[in-house]
Parts: C-alpha cells; structure tokens; sequence
C-alpha cells in the first residue's frame, strides 16, 4: 500500500509499505479521504524525535484523519460500510487502571498513530478499533473531520479548565492549537476570549471570529488588556497554549483569584514557577494531555455550527503532492494555520 | 414617590407611596428606566401570594430592573454616579453561614424585591447595595439590562449543570425560564438544546435561535427526538422548567447513563419519583434557587453578543399604562414572552 | 463442579453443574475462599426475580467472594498464582461508551454475577477478568475480602456524594448497605455520622463505632437529632439506604441549604417527591448504582485499619451448610447483618 | 491592656498597649485564654517582614487563638456570653466580589490579625466579628480550639485535594504544617498517607499517628517508596509542604496519571517547573491560601475525635512568660511542633 513514509529525519517517501490490513472483530476498515498536517508530523519530520520518541525506523506519517467506512468486524454495531467517519488516533489499552477510570489517554500503553513506531495514516487504507471511530454528520465535511483531532485538544483544554459559563478567558499563544483551544473555550461557556501572540498574521486570523480578542503583545499589554475588561478583576481562565517559557512570568498575575491556569503547550526548558504568586491567588493549574471521550462532543459542535473550522483551513494538497505539503508546513509561515492532505484523489 | 402598588389581590394602584431612600455607605441610588414583569409578579397580582408568601399589606410590585446612578454611598468604588446598571434583587446577610460559602442564595434571611413584606422597584427611584448593582456596557441596553433577572435564572441552571463542554441537553417547557435556559445552556456550553413544549407559538419563538431544536410534544415524542440526535443514547443534561407533574414521567428515559437532570421548574404537587429510574442511570439530580454570582456573567454573555434576548421582549409599556401591562400579563398569551415598562418616561 | 444452585424460585441445591473454566489471555482463575450472602441472592432465592431480572434457568449463587489466584493468563501482569483476591463481580464491556467515560457501572452490557443469566460464585473455583481482580494485603483476611463487595456500594455513595472534609451526615436505614454507608462516609471525611432506623439491635450493631450516632426514630425525631448536632443547621449530607418511601417525606428537611441527597435504596413504588424543597434548599441529588473503580480504595481503607467490617460479620457457614446459611438469611433477622459461606472447607 | 508588643524586628515587650474593644452589633468580646505561637508571628520576631508584610509600628503578636465570650453585640444570635470559643484571625469584606464568591480567604482587602498593620490577639480581651467566632463543644479544650488555626491550613489543603475516599496521599515536609495537613488528608478520606522528610525528630512524632508512615529521605527514596505502597501506580495526591525548592524535582513522578499535587509550602525562590512531566501525566495542581469555610468542619473533627491534636502541643507557657515562648520557638527545635501562651492566667 502506498503511504508518506518518513524514512529517517528530513527524508520523506511516498512509497509502498507493507502496513496490517486485518479487521478484528470490534475494528472497522476506513478508506481515507483527507488528513492534515500536525505540527508533531513536520517535528518527526525535521528532527526525527519528540522527546524520547524517536524515529528508528521508517514510519507512516499522519494521525488527523477523516474517511468513509469499507468494512466493520463482527462485533461492530455503531457504524456501517459507507458511513463517514473521523478517528481518534490514540489506542489505549481499556482494561488498564488509566482507562477504567476513563482517563484513557494517560495510559501508558496507549498507541497512538505516527508516534514511534506505531504508523500513521497518510495511506488509503487503515483498520481501527470501532470504539475510536465517531461518524460525520452529512453537514460535517471530510475537510472538517480530519480537523477534529487538533480541535479536540483545545476541547480538551476548555473541558479540564471547568468553565462557568459566561467566564472570561485570556488564550497566551495564538497558533494551531492556540486558537482551537479560543474556539473551545468559547463554545464551551466563555463569554469572551482575549489571544495573545507577537505574530500579526496569526492574531488577524484568530480576530475573525466573533467573541475573540486578539492582543498583540508587541503593543499591549497582556495585563493592562485583562484588566481593561475584567475592570481590574482578571480573568478566569488562562490558557498557556504558547509553550513559551516566557509566557510564564507573571502569569498568575493576569488571574482573578481562585481563577484557573490551563497549560497546553509544552515548554522544551523548565519553567521558572512562582509558586506563592500562585498560591496568593489560590490559583487551580490544570494540564491537558491530548484529550480523552470528547471526539463525539468536538463532532457536535462543529455539526451545530457553533464551532466554524474550515477558515482554518489554509490549503489543501493532492495526496501525490504530500511532501511538498510537509516542506511548506516546515517553513511555518505565519498564515498558515492548517495544511491538509485529500488522499482519496 | 410614585409607584406600581399591589394594594391586596386583584387590585393595582398607580399611586404615591413613602419608599426608604437613604443611601447608605456601602449603596448607591437608582433612577429606574425599565422594569420586567414577572410571572410571580404576575402571582401576586391574581393570587395574592405564592407558597407562604402572602400580600398582607399593599407591596410596591417589580424586580427585574435597570437604571442609572444617581449617588454613590461614600464606600462605594466600583460604580460612579451616571452608571447605566442592572440590579439583583435579592439582598442576603452577608455574613450568614451560606453567604459565607457563597450561595447567598439561600440565605434564609435574604429580602427579595416584590416579595412580601418587600416592595419591588416599579417607581422611579431606588436606593440599593452596590454590592448587588452591576454596570451595564454600553452596548447593552436598559431593556436587555432589565432581561438580566429571569436570564439569570437560566444561567443558574446552565451552571449548576455543569456542562461539559459539547453536551447535547433537553429543556422541557417553553416558557420564559426555559427558553432563558436554553439560551444559557448553549452559551454555557451545550452544542445543542431540544426545547419541548405543547405550545406551538412559545416553540417557534425559541425555534428562531441557531442551536435550539424545538420539539411539539403534541406531535413528536420527546424520547424518540433525543433518541434520534443521540443515536439511542440519551441527553447529557435534561433541564425540567415546565414544572408540570406529568414533565416528571419517564423523565430518567431521556438521561444517558451518567447524566443529569436539572430541577427549575417548581411543581405545586408532590411529583412520583421514579428512583429505581434515577438510580440504574446513576443520575445526578441538581436543582435551582434563583441565583448568585451570575448576574456579572450575564451581563459579559449578553454584551458579548452570545446571547440575544431583544427577541423575547414582546412589547414596553408607558409606567402609566403600567396597569394594563399587567392586565395583559395575566392573560398569558402564548406569545408573549416578556412584557417591560419603562419607568422614566 | 459443585455449586450452591438456585434451581427454581423457593428450590436450593448444592450439586454439580456445568461451568466454564477456559482461561483467556487476560483473565485469571480464582480459587474461591469465602462467599458472602447478600441481601439480592436471598431475593432470588426468595421471589425468583429481581425488577426485570427473572430466574428463567438454574443459576449460581453468591456475588461477594475472595479467594486465590491459581492461575493465570498469558497477558496477566499485575496478578501471581497464590495472589490472595477478591473480585468485582460485573464486567462491563470495557471498549462502551459508558465504560469510556469512567462509568463502567452503568454499562448497559454490564454481566453481573449471580444476576440471570449469569451464574455466581458459590463454586469451589471461577474464571474472572484479571483487570477486576484485586490483590489482598497480607493483614486483610479472605472474611474481609469477601466483605469488599457490599463495602464497596458504601464506598460509591461515599464517593458520588462528595463529601467536604468535615462535613455531618445522615444514613437513613441501619441494614447492612447503611452501616457500610456511614462507615465509608466516616472514612470518606465525614466527622460524625447519624444512621436512623427502626430497630434497636440494628442500631446497636452501628453504635459501635467511634462517630456513627445511631437513632431510633421510634423514639426521636431525625429531624431533632440532626438540628441539634448541627445547631439548627441541618445534615452537609443525607443518604437514603432505606428504600422506604416514608424516608422520603420531609428528607429535604434535614438537608442544611446546599446540602446533598444520596440515593442508595431501591423503593418499590414511586416516592412523592417534594420539588419545591428541594429547589428551597437549592439540593443537589446522587444516586449510586453498584460502584466503579473503588474496589482498590476499598482494600486501601480495610487494609490501614481506617474501616473495620469484621464486626459485622455474624456468622460463617460451611459450604455443605449454604441451603442452611440461605434459610437464616431468609429469616432477616435483625442482628444478622452478614451471613458468610467458608467455600475452601 | 497587656500585650505581647514586637516593637520593631527582634524586640518584643509584654506592655500596655492601646487597642480598640467597641463592641459593634455583630460583634462579640472575647477573653482570651490560649493562643499558639506560629511560624509567621516567629518570623516577623526574627525577619520584621514578611514578604511586603513589613512591621512598621509596634505590633501585638499571635492569631491562633481560643478563649471565652465576655459580651456580644444586639444583631449576634448564634452566641452568648460564656460561650467557648475560638477565632478565624482574617476578617475579610464580606460583600467583596471574592467573598460573595466563598472564597474570603482570597479577598485582597482581608484584615489578618498579627500581619502588619493588624495587631494579634497576645492580649487577655479582644472584639471580632461574631461570623467569624465558632463555638467549641464542651470536649474541645481551648489548647485544643487555639490548635484550630493552623489545622484549618491543613484542612484547606485536604479540602482543595478534592480527596476521593480511599486515596494515598504523599505530604512532602513534616514541620507543622505538614503534620496538619497528613491529619487532615487522613480524616478528609484518604487511606494512607506518606510523609517525607530530613528530620527523624519530626517524623518519629508524626509516625505516632495511625495511618501516617513516616519516611525519612536521607535513608529512602520518596519515590521507591510510594512505588512500593502503590504497586508502582504513584500517588493520587502530593501534597507540598516543605516550601523547599528541591522537593519539587521531580515531584510529578511520585503522581500516578491523573493525580493531583497540592502546593501548600512557600518557596521563597521561583520553583524550576517541569511542565511536560505535568502534562504527561495531565496532573491537577492546587494551591491553599490560609482557609475559608472551615473552622466549623475543623471544630467537627476534633470534637469527634477523628483527629488529635493534643500530641502536637509540645509546651505551654505562661502569659508573663511570652517573651521566652518566642525566644524557644525562634530556636526551631524540630521536637517542638506547637509552643502556646496560657494568656488566661
């Protein structure tokens, strides 16, 4: 079967691979229709590691995937053949302690696509355990599916933050997952959305939508902009979505006390912490790891239209032409918020 | 000072009548522009009381209020004279046991406006703690600000619910508090709201807000509605604002397993609870009392433009047709979701 | 293999039946020690059927068990030949939605021992899911174990209530589900716990723990026993474990406001439900179906010594003596709060 | 009246001092009869400041105090004179947007008695507000109700932990605070509790306690150590009470998925914060800023006898003999948890 294939760091092949086509009892098989372009697929691809994940041997690449069900096992009874689905990428193992307490994607031995040295799905033709396989409405396109799994992290994000509806939020970075976590935390309840960012292009991106402030840091100040519409209170949610170390001081300073600080993005250095900044404030820090039982949640809210994801999609490419996605995803320009790739044609 | 006076049941003064207007140092003064007419309101003035509520002696009528600043007690700092405001109508002891915790609520010594022996706000001058008087941005409106009150109630529910972001929820009754709920529900996070009701006009006006499915009870099953949106597997959250006896049959059938039912609508007879039902769900029940810290949260939901309550004023009415506006009330017309009177005209 | 045989309605026999003894890949066979009586197999044995669960076939008896690992599956890693366990007697689908989420209890796929179709464990040997096995420390006894199940339904109302370290509560009903009741919310963080009921050696049986408060409403009021202890205040926490719709009338009467009602007993008939007080109190409703991911916490608290069940262990059976131990537990006796059957012998 | 005054840094006089004793109508007056020294009184002795707390007028000393009520003011309904009682030392603005919220403790205009410029209670007689007095039972001594003060610290942190009954808890850090907290965390639900330090002094006197096993880090790994009680699965909650910066390497490690970390100790440098090692394990992170809302619960508990506190009190010393109390406590004996003052005499 042909697939993107990531030979070792920096050497992409669009080639035939031998990849396990057979269908379990509780799987289903799915023809892929379109699948994005994550930031952690370029990573492998530039760096050929995250983290202690490293990439040893040729790998698939890909795991924001949308398609149309070819065939379902035995035991399957929530899907059919030509149902159009999207698919959560990580596979836990569900008789672990992790996931009887229905926190699957913190068990340990969760597989999850294009992770080292499971493959990913930039290929016509995977097999997945049904369970993780959440059909599309007819008014949710391939397109938007496969973008179910990136706005999934910002739902999760906007979930563990335990919003109180009307709450006022400030988003600290205004990339991908910046500006997904924005979109969740305001279907999930807020009222307003401040997003901070140093990049113009991002913020004019994030600024479109209908709720959401954008706040260039170069000119404002984060605190002086919080303050300005919480009248000195401060906001009840800060979502550190930047991964900037940076981002970190003062932060709790941007809270209201006994507000919540939800971090997302993942700091490659140790962060200078003030923790009685913190505990002044009786500060809640919440952390969001990927996202567990909310696909179903992310595919309603795009359904009823509450959440608008297509003008995030930047540009589409032709399965055939998948590198040159991946070179101009490397480049990270600005404007782009999400590259995806139509395998189906 | 003039004012809307419920003299015994059955009759209405518009009359002078001595009113405290001391400002006291934590207060300020309201010159009162718009005032909502309530169903309780409405109870007075065609029963004479609600519950152990009694008219004993004539009670100025009124608690949904908006108006502006005319003083400030010398402690106040959050409000300044020409303060366009929205005003809570219930004031506890702040140092009571369950002020203290935070749901001030239900304080049991709390003094509710037009809720005997309490008069209400149908005049033109009000003084009240600025503790409980909240500003109005400049987008929003007296008329919207004067909505605050019964949104308010609905935002309650919404939070008590503890919606989880992109929760699918029912609300049964289409009256003024459960379209208030929907609105909150949706804004507070639900992806979508199904409305029941047997009142084909109060359903096509909450029918006209994206997100909101009405269902005629008289023609479709609830049950088999909320079957088909969920695929068989229930509501997250099924609010019961109708607070008829026979919403309670088979309400634990709509609940998914896990979920909630949110009590708002207050029945008059003992309901038949069906615990088995509750129980083999393993449901959370959760139930309403006005409100309390929400009215800032109401007012950033509405200002923000996720909220559009303009629709639900049906018609405003002179402070001297005040009466009439009453008259009309009591008629319960379908359409008519809320009936304002402007007081500063 | 032998084993206690329910044959019909009313008609026991210890004889030899067919069992399934495969051993799967993730599953572990279990020795069975110790068996508990419990109050659903008397019923069976009693009225043939429980609800909808009728007894169509001979089944097995026996549902709260402990005993020893003699063998296990090749994808075993937590469990040794010769582990001393106890089990927990319903198997979810684990890839359900319900299971997804955490709440495996209300899988509606649930197989739960002793529970038509299912056979029990009163059985000198069982094949059980590994992953609902639970490995018993050294000090807590095979007696004990077999003492997890019916704890662990006092450990779910514990837990679902959500108890405020320090809070007062209330157990309505002294049979064997209130005294686990008020001993898991005791060790679950509650200061001091009422338990009410009818009869004297029930209660007696309950005083004997530092912090349990028996009542015997036959001669004081619950209301008045739980106004003095909280000054008027009234209960943080009331579970109901009686299932008598008389313990119903006036419960949110002893509620203190915002306080929580935890429904533990199953009535019969319907219960009049007063709406409007619990709205006054603005309650917040629990109901505890079986229990989810707290037999380890269970072991965790017998094991420290935090909670002693070995008191309420009346008397232990031989397993030649089952029909016996069933005919005494038929009886209901008051003083008998858990009847044991001693397999091994 | 006599007072312990600190004069300025490191000079205390027992002398007259002038303080205020109006009675208001909420008010009560209290004859004070035993008050503990802490930690902070200690260091605004030895330091003269305390962050931006600076002593800059002499200044009574001493906030965790119980005594007698001598009088009370016309609006007090819930005492009367001789009441036993002791006293939360903050008294925040009740109608702030904090405390309407629950959260007092957190209210940045709260008035803490001995915390520049508000004088402590080391006097025989002082007036507070009645909502902010809580009765002792006849079985709480007033060593005992003094010792309320820093319990409620630890009870903040077991309360925030959001303790699910049966957890096994870590306390990093076995000074004071640390000993409270592991009390708290054991009465509050949790099973076991580990606590660590350096000092075998200090853990010989928690290890007296059933449920605590005390581990001392010269000797152990904290880690080995938590593996070892939790089959390797880490702790459900970590509580941080040491303050030291080097107890947070590696913190998230001792967690299992999903757990929670409860800062309650004061790094006086910023904490280097590995965020992926949170996320990784998508940990929850509290923080405990004094208490609110739980002197009553705390009062509870002693009085129930779930929890001692009498073995904490290492010494007690006359009125006369302040000087020398602040003088041995400024040594930091780790034998000596709890000094108190018998003003009484």
């Amino acid at each position: 079967m042909k697939a993107l294939v990531l030979e070792r760091k920096g050497e992409l092949k669009l080639r035939d691979i031998d990849l396990p086509l057979d269908v379990g009892v509780d799987d289903v098989k799915i023809a892929i229709d379109t699948v994005g372009v994550c930031g952690s697929d370029v990573h492998y691809y530039t760096h050929g590691a995250i983290g202690s994940f490293v990439v040893r041997e040729p790998m698939v690449l890909g795991h924001e995937a949308a398609g149309t069900v070819t065939e379902v096992g035995a035991g399957v009874k929530h899907l059919r053949v030509g149902d159009r689905v999207c698919m959560e990428p990580g596979v836990p193992n569900m008789s672990s302690r992790a996931s009887k307490l229905g926190i699957y994607n913190v068990d340990p031995d969760v597989r999850f696509w294009a992770t080292p040295p499971v493959h990913g799905v930039l290929t016509p033709s995977v097999v997945h355990p049904a369970a993780f396989t959440y059909k599309l409405p007819d008014n949710v396109s391939f397109a938007e599916g496969a973008m179910v799994e990136p706005f999934a992290v910002g739902l999760q994000a906007a979930t563990r933050a335990k919003i109180t509806p009307g709450d006022v939020a400030v988003v600290i970075g205004c990339g991908p997952i910046g500006i997904m976590t924005a979109l969740a935390a305001l279907a999930g309840g807020c009222s307003k959305v401040l997003v901070s960012d140093l990049s113009a292009p991002k913020l004019n991106i994030a600024g479109q939508y209908s709720g959401i402030t954008p706040v260039n840091i170069k000119e404002t100040s984060l605190l002086d902009a919080i303050s300005s519409v919480t009248d000195g209170w401060g906001a009840d949610i800060v979502f550190e979505a930047s991964g900037s170390p940076r981002a970190h001081q003062g932060i709790f300073d941007l809270l209201r006390p006994g507000g919540a600080l939800v971090l997302v993005g993942l700091p490659v250095e140790p962060v200078a912490f003030d923790v009685p900044a913190s505990i002044f404030k009786e500060a809640r820090i919440e952390t969001v790891f990927r996202y567990a039982n909310n696909y179903d949640r992310a595919v309603n809210l795009i359904a009823s239209g509450k959440v608008d994801l297509k003008p995030l999609i930047t540009e589409t490419f032709a399965f055939n032409d998948s590198i040159a996605a991946f070179e101009r995803a490397a480049k990270g320009l600005p404007e782009d918020v999400k590259l995806q790739i139509r395998v189906s044609e």
